[in-house]
């Protein structure tokens, strides 16, 4: 857990950069005065206003001055600041530019920097690094330590377990309010900041939780079991990251503890990381749906393209499906070329109507909103959705193509085909997501491709089908 | 403020639930037994079992239940229930749901009800309801109650007044921290729950704050301006909400103060109320990419129908538009017919690069991470990734083109196209959301238009225009 500061969110400001330079300009970007300040203190090898102007700011300020440098600052600046380099930094920026500073410097150095942060963040810096330097750098580490973390690692990544801190405060259950405070007054070695505090019985298994501010309007001779709460069920170190989030939702939580398979407490999970949670599981969703696999900003051309690639690929071969059936037809095209004007618009229309509902399964879904108690009202209510503004487009694009083409048989044909597809589009836009997700795929990530695919073809196939058999082209 | 709660996930099953009943099933839905049992209690008014059976459970629990019962159940179960109905569980649903609970039930007993929440709950529940009904129930509240829900609802929506809990710890900064425990352990009135208190001066005006941890390991004698952290920039109550969750996730906080245009604190804004802030903007984000306003899973087939026909109406545009191109080479159509059942594949895979593009810029710039130092870098990405992939697919269409329909002309034409749009969809994609975010529209709402109209024009047009110049057809 990074460390809850205040709401000094000028800290900077008052540290001796000079006065008028804020940190961050209107737009909330480092500000261009106070980036030159700093590049020109590098350029100098001017610890001394480094260690004062940056030493000052909050991790997550230093992450974003780390962004803005340029790639050779960034190392720089970190060598240059030496032990007064605020490490979590490095846990507020992109993994690249994390890992191109961390395997630049020398194992030794790293080890000592991990040792000083909390558990989470050491864990967060170590995992990407590869197996040899996390050895050397675990190797430097105290034996406690060592073992924590060698714990933590050990967890599947986006588990509970990996994310947990390992340092936290527990107390047996027979304690009076006052023995706990008192302990808390004399120990050197708390964690940075907390906001409960577990019970356990001898033997580290878990028996219950005490927020701080029950301790604080108790009386000092009421003990601890009389005030605590039942925590029955912890979040299994192995539980999925994004599984532990909804529980933090679900229940309003600050922290929670984290237990072994024999319910042994062993770290606490903090809102702040859950935080991070959430936005990471929304970005995932939000891209998926954009058809990005999981891409960084930072990633060079090569990457990004690559990770595009795999969708393009799914695309291309739904297009090729679409143009063939558009190829059936060709004999109609030929005849009449106002089709082939015309026919992108119905395909077009079905597919926004189609990733309309789409989005707002795959949302309910992610969010569990939808269910088996509200499934069939929500079927129905796409259904209806999708039949009348159907009707709606259908009457607007009709008669909008007649007076075009001079030509009501056109006018109709296309408002028939567009009722059809608005129709269908809907009904791909709910099922489809909510069928993939009950076979376990992830909807997210494959729905686009089905709804489009479904909401080209049928377009493509009403509308040049009707218009050959109106027409008497068949 | 809802009050954070232990890890009681299956809070319901000792509360005298039949035994092998679990409130939900494994897929985390309310269980149907449990359903069935609670609709059999309601139906035979069993007002003990329910008191017992629902009064037990966690109020998002209960939003659950409420939400999986049938409409005539829920408010049955609010009367039914009477006093003992726990009125958070309404912040936990549906906007719909909460309307039709709200305005069926008497105004004197939802103002007994409000009475009991914390502010920021009672806000949430009297916000939506009209302002007669506002009023009313306002009436009937204590003086001091009435005034701070006043207050509260006389910021605007969605900012920090808003969402805040007007019910806080503030001591003086010369107490001493035994005075200060002292005052916890003797006060009646203090919030349900809380993790800092907050210093101020005699006229109410914010000094510091001090986390509840770090009274804990101070000595009795300490004074608490000795302890505390300034806090020089608290939230002003009129912040918007989104803002104010950056300022939350940026510095790791768990509450923070809100003060007035005055400086005076007026309240508290709280973690768990910024989760749901943080998860209704990225909710935001999503739906407005895939083309859907503010809607919910509870509005009726009107209401849903409504707010999708502006996006549709946008897009009918651009389909014409797009039509309209394709109309200018109707010439070429009808002598190559072909080319109407290729130029889909261009546009559309230039339309799904571009949205690719543009669900990347998208989201960096909800989230910050794209600003002036990397844009640049960024947009020459951009263009790298899509030559690349579009030299990528040209190939592979171009050769399957050419081999169906045996013209290698018609193969290097469509090679042409797709690199042509699949370059001008990476430069739409990153260009126009950054443009909209500059001239201070949201890039979310708009950009998927623009993007698309662009790869449609520019794909029919660069592929049906290469075409009727190379095959001489001017």
């Amino acid at each position: 857990m990074s460390e809850p500061e205040g709401l000094d969110t000028d800290a900077g400001t008052d540290a001796g950069i000079p006065p008028d330079m804020g940190i961050y300009d209107e737009d909330g970007v480092v500000s261009a005065p106070f980036l030159a300040h700093i590049g020109a203190a590098i350029a100098d090898r001017d610890t001394l206003t480094l260690k004062k102007d940056v030493g000052s700011l909050h991790q997550s300020e230093i992450g974003d001055l780390l962004e803005a440098l340029l790639p050779e600052q960034r190392l720089a600046l970190v060598v240059l600041m030496g032990d007064d380099f605020d490490y979590t930094a490095l846990t507020e920026v992109d993994e690249a530019i994390r890992l191109e500073i961390l395997e630049n410097l020398p194992n030794r150095q790293v080890a000592r920097a991990v040792e000083q942060l909390d558990s989470d963040d050491a864990v967060y810096i170590l995992e990407d690094l590869d197996q040899a330097d996390q050895d050397e750098i675990l190797a430097e580490l105290p034996f406690t330590e060592r073992v924590r973390l060698r714990r933590s690692l050990g967890y599947p990544e986006e588990t509970a377990g990996r994310r947990m801190q390992t340092e936290f405060v527990a107390v047996p259950p027979f304690w009076t309010v006052g023995q706990t405070i008192d302990y808390m007054r004399e120990e050197q070695n708390l964690p940075e900041s907390f906001s409960q505090i577990f019970v356990i019985d001898p033997t580290f298994r878990l028996v219950g939780a005490v927020d701080l501010d029950r301790i604080l309007r108790t009386n000092r001779t009421t003990k601890i079991e009389d005030i605590m709460r039942e925590t029955r069920h912890a979040i299994p170190a192995t539980m999925d990251q994004e599984e532990a989030a909804q529980i933090f939702e679900k229940y309003d939580l600050l922290s929670a503890a984290v237990v072994d398979e024999n319910d042994r407490l062993v770290g606490v999970l903090t809102i702040d990381d859950v935080v991070d949670v959430i936005q990471q599981e929304a970005e995932e969703d939000l891209l998926r749906l954009g058809g990005v696999g999981d891409e960084e900003l930072s990633d060079r051309v090569m990457a990004a393209a690559r990770s595009r690639v795999p969708w393009l690929m799914v695309n291309l071969l739904t297009a090729f499906l679409a143009a063939s059936v558009i190829g059936l037809f060709d004999g109609t095209i030929e005849k009449i070329v106002a089709l082939a004007v015309l026919m992108p618009i119905v395909a077009g229309m079905g597919g926004n109507a189609g990733s309309q509902t789409m989005t707002v399964t795959v949302r309910a879904l992610a969010t569990r909103d939808i269910d088996i108690y509200n499934a069939g009202r929500i079927i129905r209510r796409e259904m209806g959705v999708g039949l009348l503004n159907g009707l709606i487009f259908a009457v607007l694009i009709g008669t909008v193509a007649a007076l075009w083409f001079q030509d009501p048989n056109l006018g109709g044909i296309i408002a028939a085909a567009m009722v059809i597809n608005m129709f269908v589009a809907a009904l791909a836009g709910i099922l489809i997501p909510l069928l993939l997700d009950r076979v376990g795929a992830d909807p997210a990530v494959a729905s686009a491709v089905f709804v489009t695919a479904m909401t080209d073809v049928v377009g493509f196939f009403a509308f040049l089908g009707l218009a050959t058999w109106w027409f008497g082209l068949l």
